[in-house]
C-alpha cells in the first residue's frame, strides 16, 4: 500500500522552512508517498511544490468550503468547511506526520497525531520538554523523510 | 478549474445500478472531472472502476480510520474516522452530486447537497414528492453526467 | 437513563408548525426527556420554548462558532463551527428524531437518522414514497412524542 | 451571557490532578460557568464532580456514539462518534480552556485552543518553551479559575 505522509507547518513560514518542506515533498514523492497537508500556503505549499516537481500526488484538506483556496500544487483539494477542525483530518488521513517549524495549528496536529499513535517527525518544530522522545527529531529533510517512511 | 462530482449510492447495489455508476464514472473521467465518493463498494466502487478505466482521478472519503477499506479503484483515500458523518464531507467536496439508486445514506447526502445549494442529479433514486424539481432527473448515465457538468 | 430526543425542522416555519413543535417540546420535557436541536429559530426555537415552559433541558448544536446565535430558550449551546455538517451531530446525539415540516436540512437529518437506525417520527414532514414506513407518521404532537418515547 | 469553560486533562490522572480539577469544577460552578469537557474519566470526571457538588451545569462531548460512556457527573452528554476529533469541539464550545496535567490529547486541545484564540490556563500542564507566555500559568485551582473567567 502507498504511504500517506502529512507535512504540517505554518501558513506563513521562513525561507529555510519553505526550502526544507519543498525537499521533504520531493523526497516523499520520489518514494511514491502521497503528500497530505492543509492545502494552504507556507509549509503546505512548499511541500506540495516539491512533490509535484517529482510528479507526486498531493492532497490538500482545506478548512473552508471553497476549493479555490488551495495552493496551485494541490492535486486533490478537499474543501471541508470544518475550519481548523480539519487539522484532525489531515493527521487522521496520514500514516506519519512531518512537522516543519510551525505555530499553534501545528501544535494541535502534533498533539492529535501522538494521541492517535501516528509517527511524528519534527524539523525545528515544537519541543515537548515533558516527553522529549515523543517527536522523532530530524536535522535535515532527508532524515525527516527517512524517519517518516521507516515506521 | 477541474470539476469535482460526487457519485453517491448504496454500498450494495443492483447490477443495473453498478452498470450506470460505472458509465457515469467513465464519462466524468473523460470530461476530466474528479470522481468523489464514499470510497466503499457498490455504487461507489462501480463509479471509481469506470473512472479509472479512463485514467480518471478518484477520491474516496471513508467513514472509518483504515485506508485499506477503500475499494481498489480509489486513487486517493481519505480515512476520516467520522463514521456516517463523512457523508457531509463527500457532498461538501463536490460541485455536483449524482445519486444512483440509494438507501438512507444516499438520502442524507441528497438532503445535505440540496441544503448546500449543490446541483443534484438523480438516476432512479429517491423521489421528493414535495419538491419534485429539486433533483434533476436523468434517464441515462449520459444525461446524468451532462446535467452534472452543466451547472 | 434520560432520553434525548431531537426535534428538527425549518428555521423559518409556519405558525402551525411552531405550535406543534412547542407542544412537542413541552411534552418531551414533562416526560423528562432532553430536547436536542440545531439551536436556531423556527421549529428549533419553538421546541425549546415549549420545553423550557415545563422546566426541561434543551441543547442547541449550532452550525457557527458563536454561541450567541442560539435561540433564547437553549440551555446548553454548543457552537461547533461545522456548518450544516452539524446536522449529523444533532441526530447522533439523540435516541429518536421528531421532524416537523422541514426543508432540505431536515431531509438530511431524516436520512442520516434512518441510516444510523434512529427512530424517526414525522409530523407533516417529507414523504419517502419508496420506503413509506421508514418514518413513523404522527398526526398530533401527542402522538409524535408517544412514538418518540416508545422506542 | 453565561461563560463556558473547558476543563481538559488526562482520562487517567493523579490524585493531585483530580483534586485540582474537582476544585476548578466547583469554583466554575459557583461562578455560574458551564463546565465543558470530554465527558470521560480522570480530570474530566473530577471537574464534573466538583461542578455538580455546587449544582453546576456540566457538558460532556464524547468521542464515541454511546452516551452511557459519560461519567456520572455529566448533565448533558453529547455522543459525537467523531473519535478524538471531538477534542476540537470541546475547545470550540468553550470561551476558555483550563488544562490540568495532561497527555497528548490535552496537547492537541491546547494547540487547537491557542489557534482559535481561546484563553488557555495551565495547571502543571505542558510547557511550550518556544512560546512560554501563550499558556497562562496558574499555581492553584483558585488562580486557574480566576484567570479563566477574567478574559
Amino acid at each position: 500500500m502507498q504511504r500517506y505522509v502529512a507535512v504540517v507547518g505554518s501558513g506563513s513560514c521562513s525561507p529555510q522552512e519553505a526550502l526544507a518542506a519543498e525537499q521533504i515533498g520531493s523526497l516523499l514523492a520520489r518514494a511514491d508517498a502521497v503528500v497530505v497537508c492543509g492545502g494552504l500556503s507556507g509549509v503546505m505549499e512548499a511541500a506540495c511544490r516539491g512533490a509535484r516537481r517529482e510528479g507526486g500526488l498531493t492532497v490538500g484538506i482545506l478548512p473552508g468550503s471553497d476549493r479555490s483556496a488551495a495552493n496551485p500544487h494541490v492535486v486533490v483539494a478537499i474543501a471541508t468547511g470544518l475550519g481548523e477542525l480539519r487539522n484532525g483530518l489531515v493527521v487522521r488521513a496520514a500514516d506519519a506526520v512531518v512537522a516543519v517549524g510551525g505555530e499553534f495549528g501545528t501544535l494541535s496536529e502534533i498533539g492529535f497525531a501522538l494521541k492517535l499513535g501516528r509517527r511524528v517527525i519534527g524539523l525545528a518544530t515544537w519541543e515537548l520538554s515533558q516527553k522529549p522522545d515523543s517527536i522523532l527529531r530530524a536535522s535535515s529533510a532527508e532524515e525527516a523523510v527517512r524517519l517518516a517512511l521507516e515506521g
